[in-house]
């Protein structure tokens, strides 16, 4: 069975952080987001235009890293067949009832230990009066507040093994590899698409042999000209940039990585008009030469780019 | 059986031009497409980013108008099942072997006359040493020419009846309904999408009462601030601009009305971050007094954005 | 002698409202400006990036319309000369100590009647631990909040009589006029620069005959694209958008007309790169048949543009 | 005297190039310049909105680097008084008749053997049937051809004395210092403004000691973006880009350094919205712990910055 399109697209992601509430104000004042609801230690975020409840769940932890992150499915039909597939798997954890904002999922480990899930029961966010937008086909108004991010884009991942992780991804879960990386037969990098973006998952080597680490989670905005705006915020705010603005070589996403208070790194990106359309498209493999190069204008990738995941190495 | 996934992407225009060198000029100087193929009377042409052959063919013909179009569906299997759902239907033409560029093709009329066409084997476009781009995964370098359009986005065709070529549309040819128009029960638009995009195809009452025109045809840049460029280069080569740059309401397009030498509509369209990635998304319904309120930030429709089209009725 | 360059800048606005409150939270909220001081009925407020205590006093009063409008000088002794020179007409008022923010300044009429003064002595504003930009050649800093106007850019006064107002301005105040629109021997419209910028100061006729109203004050944002993000933000929070996004033709400006909650006409804009740096600049002259194509990409102007000003004339 | 406005702007350069075909290509073809004039080893050239005969003149030569820059002053007197001043000095040159384009001149040498000139005549452009604007306030149409860079900005040069290039500067020919670095009492870089731009000749310290070198020479173009886009265009044109895009700290111009084919850098940037129009403007001084910093978004310098300059060590 073709499994490309099972998926619909990555639904949201759980971080962990120290710093609960100047997290939570990060996300908040700076980013543009909204709380959706808040529980526990847990709060419930989303961007303008994310149409569930929650893109992002926050949750207090003595260190920095991902609870876990969901994909939602593209039909009822298709989570039962993934949660069979992955149940086949040594990696199925189980069913349970869902979350805020969610139904019925079904949870599993990847091949190096972060915990995903899978469902297709979802709660649509609902508008009220203060937030509702003037345009109908828009989920809650433009913020008009910091960074003013519209949607969660996509995940990467620290792994100790691409290989494996990617052909688990593939066989069991779904989407199509859109970009790898391979140096001399190692796979070193690896993007997932499961719809018209170009990826929703990246993959790519812990350089320090760790498992099961988190790399970042990104956002969109409507230009790169916000990615730059976004730059000057940030560096009014005391927010630390690692990198960027520039463009990537693989998959020419126009980045900035910033690392929110609790430590874990965000990345606020433009894709410009770029998609694949294409269903049968062709993985583009970059070698060890072309990857050399930097990124798509030259710009060095920085040694912390490779080594920094959360959990930190000192908070395991 | 779910038809939402069974088409891949709007594939490709045809457009009739009375003036067809003028009309390749302007394609390539100021939009900045490239010329595939020229063979007879026809002209094949494709926007940098556009992976297959061609995305738009000009046919010399004494007036304007569209000559047909066509869509790649997602698979083989998804042609045959189109196709025969088409067949049993009084709209099917038949198949043929297919033109420069793709494979075995299915034609069909739409309920409002218009030739189209499914097919799925195609020949994708390998770039020369000339125009081979420094990123590996764009088809074609960036031009650094005109509008540098990147890829088709959409068509928008003209039609006496909306619900007839929406209901066709829908169980037949496959997508779903993103946005529609309605006033007082009276279908008056249709935006229908078969991937992440918000559209690919939409669907406007002839308000001349004509049937089987064409409205326009949509090149994606890659930012609004390039389809304000857009604006200042048609200006400085005399193109006609018939309304924008400016935000949609219905779709959030940032657009620019241009007419091309031959007398077909074109737009320069860039959709900013906006996808609609949720699998069940509900139809977005407007109606006559939101419509009555113009475009996104209050401009007036022109009135010849309801009644031009090509053909123009003195051609018929 | 040479009064090209005996203004520096156009420095500060006072706007009459009858809705101070709301206006003061529009132009910080939604403008992303800054309150200096508040005295009495007046709140003066600032762009990120103006130099000054204040580029906006914003006064209580029973109607909108303007307070008054000051120029710096580009020296002591220029101050000195040019009330010299106004005090030789019959439009001079005579001197006063200042107010908040700036010293001595010498107050005249327009032959129109706008009250208008001159100065040089200035306070300049010192950034706080609260407002301290990251980059000290930034007065403070980038907000991230609402359209995060960088600076005052320029004022468009209605007047009963262009050429009256012209000459005033040219024999006795200083500045250039680098655009004019005349029509059949009857100057319309007249564009003053006294620095490097386009224009400072635009001046139109009044279709109504009334005398001495303001048109509009405008401030510069960064980019066009944040003068699509304004044009988003007002609609997101039910601003009144008159016409725009869109780009002049006379001095090229990309604007964005709004109304404040007080009823007067405010503009976001940027220039682009355009500067005139030519020392003997040739006034560009239009004439009706090239103003009767409307905007640069073709808008045509809304009649409300020739119309309204403020006083609205059941206030007078 | 207060010499603050005696130039008016910098007027044009003069660079040096072994391959004087392939260097016009660049500035033609890549960045969207026009040749005004071709005469003996020389090619003039003029960005579309660049008011004068030409801004940018390429010379053949043995190596690359600068034959020598110009600046117009503010008028007839000013030139007469910046001569007789600078003739007062070691460094006069003398007059000539003047170049293709402008008149009278007055040579002369910087501190540091930079061969300079002023003048005030000048021969305007006048735009031809094919390259007259739409817009008149435009001294020629909008290329859309490559980078279609606007204007010229600024220059850099290199010196082996910035304090008494600077000096020199400010006592003889004129402008105000807007930023300063200072490492413990040693002058590293001057930027000198003379209009309302903040800067329009920068010097800095040339680390290999050399003498009257060339660093780079600036275009302005439009928006940020239109700098991302020329990145695209250099990247896709095989165009070596040194660094950027990214922001300057000092003067936060939003950068991307490139070297033309015959090996002199240039600078595509865009100033957004900044100007200085604060007559007595305080001079910003940069302290060491401040540059160290490295660029505004943290893009450290890249080492050839401070090295390379033309003539290259290995053509002296």
């Amino acid at each position: 069975m073709d499994l490309t399109w099972e998926i619909a697209h990555l639904a949201h992601v759980e971080l962990l952080t120290p710093k609960l509430e100047e997290s939570a104000r990060f996300f908040t004042e700076i980013m543009g987001m909204s709380v959706s609801s808040a529980e526990g230690d847990s709060i419930y975020l989303r961007a303008y235009d994310d149409y569930e409840h929650h893109t992002l769940k926050l949750t207090a932890h003595r260190h920095a890293g991902m609870g876990h992150f969901a994909w939602r499915t593209r039909s009822a039909d298709a989570l039962a067949r993934r949660a069979a597939a992955i149940e086949a798997t040594r990696l199925g954890v189980g069913w349970h009832d869902g979350d805020l904002g969610h139904g019925k999922t079904y949870q599993y480990r990847t091949p190096d230990g972060h915990l995903s899930e899978i469902y297709f029961d979802t709660q649509k966010y609902k508008a009220t009066d203060a937030d509702r937008s003037a345009l109908k086909n828009t989920a809650s108004k433009f913020p008009g507040r910091g960074m003013n991010v519209r949607r969660i884009d996509h995940l990467n991942l620290l792994t100790s093994d691409v290989a494996a992780f990617r052909d688990f991804q593939l066989k069991n879960v779904g989407g199509r590899l859109s970009e790898t990386i391979i140096f001399e037969n190692e796979v070193k990098g690896a993007w997932f698409s499961v719809n018209s973006k170009s990826y929703d998952l990246a993959v790519t080597e812990d350089h320090t042999g760790l498992k099961g680490r988190f790399h970042h989670l990104t956002y969109a905005v409507n230009s790169r000209e916000e990615v730059l705006l976004a730059a000057d915020i940030a560096l009014e705010n005391g927010v630390f940039i690692e990198t960027g603005p520039h463009k990537h070589a693989v998959q020419q996403t126009f980045f900035l990585y910033l690392y929110e208070p609790g430590g874990n790194r965000i990345e606020i990106a433009n894709p410009t008009a770029r998609l694949i359309l294409d269903p049968d498209y062709e993985t583009i493999v970059w070698n060890r030469e072309e990857r050399m190069k930097g990124q798509a204008w030259g710009l060095k990738t920085v040694e912390s780019f490779h080594l920094r995941g959360t959990p930190l190495p000192e908070d395991l």
